[in-house]
């Protein structure tokens, strides 16, 4: 595959605009698409074309990337009214690099399939400074040919490209991932309100700890946020909340018990409810602070 | 203080004997001590001298390093019988790198005061690796003036070094280095038995996740063990539920609550009951497997 294939690319929110921008910077056509069309002047100006509807889209590419907020989005793009799947030829490749549930992943995944067009899950992790650096981790579900098909792709976005498995692995992936980020949190989260109640200072604390066995990208970046309480974001807490109810589905599906996992969301539900899901995830630290029963 | 200056170094456990070799790498002259002499050897062959007491390593040092598993251990080498504070000079400086209560240490810096010897708390983190390494995190408690007295012997043996505040302030600092460390091993341990319940592959999940906002030290280095259920320490479950204690009792103390500290504290605890203090803190893996009720 030359940097000449044509990409569709629907969705150009905080993580798709500037995973688009490295494709053009790449060399690759691409056709975008969003919603809301004003998200796109940069777009443009880089060299990205532009068309009107998903089915737009769809017609005039080899290559389909659909990156949106959840599988009701995805659907929506594919196969509501002037949906991409309208346009896609036989044998396109369908690269769903949105966060979604695996179950919903594999049934879009086989709704493709009736029609001939190939589908890889492809979440990503690193967040909107790992999508302006085109150094995400890249998590990969489908078969080894459509991968290899999508490396020189998957390679101008990001850094960390793993095929997982079978389709949905990628989404799977996405889903530890996930849970991970979210005890994560909490575990900074807690360390830091800590540091401040025994007395010390949170960031020589962070500063000393970054040097150790406590290293973690969440301590670097998200910890410096807690400090600073600068919540703009980032990954919003709303969207980490929607990716969590996917973890919570499958442990309750396969029977496993995370009570650690169930205290990070619980913080991160209670950012939502007090109507802050708009900000960085790194805002449940204003939830251990006030400590208001809510991790019980 | 030019690289001549004589340093005791009292404890050549798992982390303290590299750390000696880092000395004597830099041009230090050591003049060493530990309960087990057997663990000598390497610490000679390399230049390291020898003293049969801790009072004979006191009576010619004008630095001295103690790393010892415990505040009785620091308190037996200091002031027990032939303990070396009886052989210190005035104006010493004493650098105790154990991991001990902040408490403790302030009341062990006050006594040595009495003798007009000056103490720094400066406990590490980075494991057996970074001591090897020389790239341990130090977090430092105690006078300025001190921290740059003693700063060429911190740099021949860590990277990140830092001067958290007065006394005890390195103590209170390691402690909350130890609190996150654990529920880090919690969420790494949680999350690759999810992985493994819901069936992807364990190594390719860390390997993917390590390239993103999940990264950090503990998923890479004991999610590796706990992946391959090599415990074999690095540092011991034992020694990690002390310094478990330690920030328990800072809790209760400053009336810090932290749920997700506790459930990591618990199964480090189950390790040790079951006999298996002595494996790795990654073992905690292996009470997650198990998952019987002792995360409740």
């Amino acid at each position: 595959m030359k940097n000449k294939t044509t990409i569709g690319f629907i969705g150009l929110g905080i993580m798709g605009l500037p995973m688009a921008l490295n494709l053009l910077k790449a060399g690759f056509r691409v056709i975008g698409y969003a919603r809301n069309p004003q998200k796109c002047e940069e777009f443009i100006q880089s060299g990205g074309e532009w068309a009107q509807t998903p089915q737009a889209v769809g017609k005039q590419v080899e290559v389909l990337i659909t990156i949106v907020p959840n599988s009701p989005e995805v659907k929506e793009v594919l196969f509501g009214q002037n949906g991409a799947a309208l346009g896609l030829a036989k044998n396109t490749l369908v690269i769903d690099m949105s966060t979604i549930s695996p179950v919903e992943s594999l049934i879009i995944a086989e709704k493709l399939e009736t029609q001939g067009v190939r589908m890889l899950d492809a979440p990503v992790s690193g967040g909107d400074i790992g999508a302006k650096a085109g150094t995400l981790s890249i998590m990969i579900g489908g078969d080894k040919a459509d991968v290899q098909q999508a490396m020189p792709i998957f390679k101008a976005m990001g850094k960390q490209i793993v095929h997982i498995g079978d389709k949905s692995a990628g989404q799977a992936c996405k889903s530890c991932n996930q849970m991970l980020i979210a005890q994560s949190l909490n575990a900074v989260s807690e360390t830091l309100h800590y540091a401040q109640k025994i007395g010390v200072d949170g960031h020589k604390v962070r500063e000393a700890l970054l040097g150790g066995y406590a290293n973690s990208r969440v301590l670097e970046i998200h910890g410096l946020k807690m400090l600073e309480k600068d919540y703009k974001p980032g990954f919003q807490a709303a969207l980490h909340l929607k990716d969590m109810h996917i973890v919570e589905q499958a442990c309750k599906h396969y029977g496993v018990e995370s009570l650690a996992t169930q205290l990070s969301q619980k913080k991160i539900e209670e950012v939502v409810k007090q109507g802050n899901g708009h900000l960085d995830n790194s805002a449940i630290h204003s939830i251990t602070i006030e400590a208001k029963g809510v991790i019980k």
